[in-house]
């Protein structure tokens, strides 16, 4: 069974769309590296005057409209001339995305041919050699599953955080298998469906070599959410045998890890693999910032397991630790946000 | 402004997926005619081993299911030997329509590559060039806006009706001027989005030549809605102005009006035009499935003006004078259910 874990549809106060705009500057930030990239290295043929381009975990918005324009105007931008040029895009998310409100919400203005596309990112969901763009901004550290032993209370490798926290080396080298087996898959995919010199650009964050996990903001978050879930259980208020098996299906991998797991795949020449430093890149010391963003990704998941309520009380405890716990947060090590170009060779 | 007029979404006892049989089963019973159409009439070149299918005013599903698997069967059974074939399915509809709940009903052992395409079929929703097949099944009755001398109470062509019933030569004649425009605006979008040798499919109701709307099931059930609606008027339970100006954005031609239209656009060669006789061609004697039948339909654009207490009050009626009426219902003269096909020059 593997975990849902789907950022909160819809548009109201409590929206993954609401709370997005730290995603969304990676995208402004890398702008001018991703126009170079396009410029330089896109390296497709156009006889029939079509560009196709797909973001892969577009969520409901508004961030894919953010990165499919820029995408767009690097294109344009090369091929100057060629005004006959028409541009699909294809957003692309699982099928419990809020697809309704992504089409509601598209740019009005936009000169695209727009398409959802539901499925898995971990297989195929375009036809071979139909892709000329992708994009992937924070959706490569989901894992389609959680390894089995971590879940389960009487095994020795037995997760107790609700993440791979890196408290433990048993428990991370199983996370890290399971990320090698499904961005191989993710990999193995998009080289299907991407043409011969086309381009892949994968945003997102992961953590500088040699940094652990759970001394990073993510990670300290994640474990105050975990904590906190451990105290409305020993409320009563929740059920604890539940709570043993709960993991959250992510794995944020160590700048090399992701690297070397790229360069195994084969199908993909690196072209681009930086750490973009933006003015966002780093959250603020806000209890309440850091608790909305961490409740929109992760509060859905808690949600459906714990109700709604659950899910609430959980927040409120969040909340108060991250007021608690400021200090250490401010001490917390910089995580790395990247951005990746790969050619398909 | 137009009338917003959508299929009601979701999956429960009230949703147009729920009862659409009726006109899902016209795709059954023209089957083996679409199958020898596409077998003798497309003409495509397969050099990109890829063959894409659009459903223009698929709603939420199921029978845009059926019908484009019955499309790729087609195909399939055309092109035995090519076993390297991909199929890539556009489910185009307005973007109110429920796409959450098409993409959690896809077949799940489908062999294509499925996408929603949000937008007016009025207008072009696909690349040039780029489609090979395409359907739309019970759509092409929708008109993008209404007539507004028919609208305004104090012109001297104001339709008294809340549809074409046929009662007024002048008011058809708007209806139909505007039909024309539409149609037109559809054919044209289809054939710069079709390749030559593509084909493109109608299915739907319309009226025998000389047969009135008022005079059909359809125009009958739907002249009982008005009086529903004038009748809740009366009691001062919705706005008479508001009535006044509630009219349906739908013309059901006459056959040979279609034909003209599709003639007069002159992209496309008409390779059939058929009277599909089947089983569930005409509606069954029975006030409740009636009733419900037109309340998917049509109840979502009363709602919309008159609220769900207005709508639920508006059709408890309706289903009281489809009873009285029955001996009315059995004398109506039979529809005309539609398969077309056009052959892109």
């Amino acid at each position: 069974m593997s975990t849902s874990f789907t950022m909160i549809g819809g548009e109201g106060p409590n929206s993954y769309r609401d709370h997005s705009k730290y995603q969304g500057a990676l995208v402004e930030a890398a702008k001018e590296k991703i126009n170079e990239a396009i410029s330089t290295k896109l390296d497709i043929d156009f006889t029939s005057n079509l560009v196709n381009i797909a973001d892969f975990g577009c969520s409901s918005g508004p961030n894919t409209f953010t990165a499919v324009q820029t995408l767009i105007d690097a294109v344009e931008n090369k091929y100057k001339k060629e005004s006959n040029i028409e541009f699909q895009v294809f957003f692309n998310d699982s099928s419990n995305n809020d697809f309704n409100t992504l089409f509601k919400t598209l740019p009005p203005a936009r000169l695209y041919f727009a398409s959802g596309v539901p499925g898995s990112f971990f297989g195929r969901v375009l036809p071979r050699n139909s892709l000329h763009l992708g994009v992937s901004a924070y959706s490569l550290h989901f894992i389609s599953k959680i390894p089995k032993e971590v879940k389960d209370r009487d095994s020795p490798v037995w997760n107790k955080d609700i993440h791979c926290s890196g408290s433990s080396k048993e428990v991370a080298k199983l996370y890290l298998g399971q990320y090698k087996i499904d961005v191989g898959s993710f990999l193995n995919a998009r080289a299907q469906e991407l043409v011969s010199g086309g381009l892949l650009l994968l945003l997102g964050s992961c953590r500088p070599n040699g940094v652990q996990m759970f001394e990073t903001v993510e990670g300290m978050m994640i474990d105050f959410i975990g904590a906190s879930l451990n105290e409305i259980a020993n409320q009563g208020l929740i059920d604890q045998q539940k709570l043993d098996t709960f993991k959250l299906p992510i794995y944020a991998p160590q700048a090399d890890e992701l690297k070397q797991i790229i360069e195994d795949n084969g199908c993909f020449t690196i072209e681009v693999f930086e750490n973009i430093i933006h003015a966002k890149g780093e959250y603020p010391l806000d209890p309440e910032f850091l608790t909305v963003s961490f409740k929109v990704t992760v509060g859905g998941s808690v949600a459906s397991l714990f109700g709604q309520d659950g899910m609430e009380k959980t927040f409120e405890l969040v909340k108060e630790k991250t007021q608690e716990m400021l200090p250490q947060i401010a001490k917390a090590k910089p995580g790395m946000q990247y951005l990746i170009v790969l050619r398909r060779n």
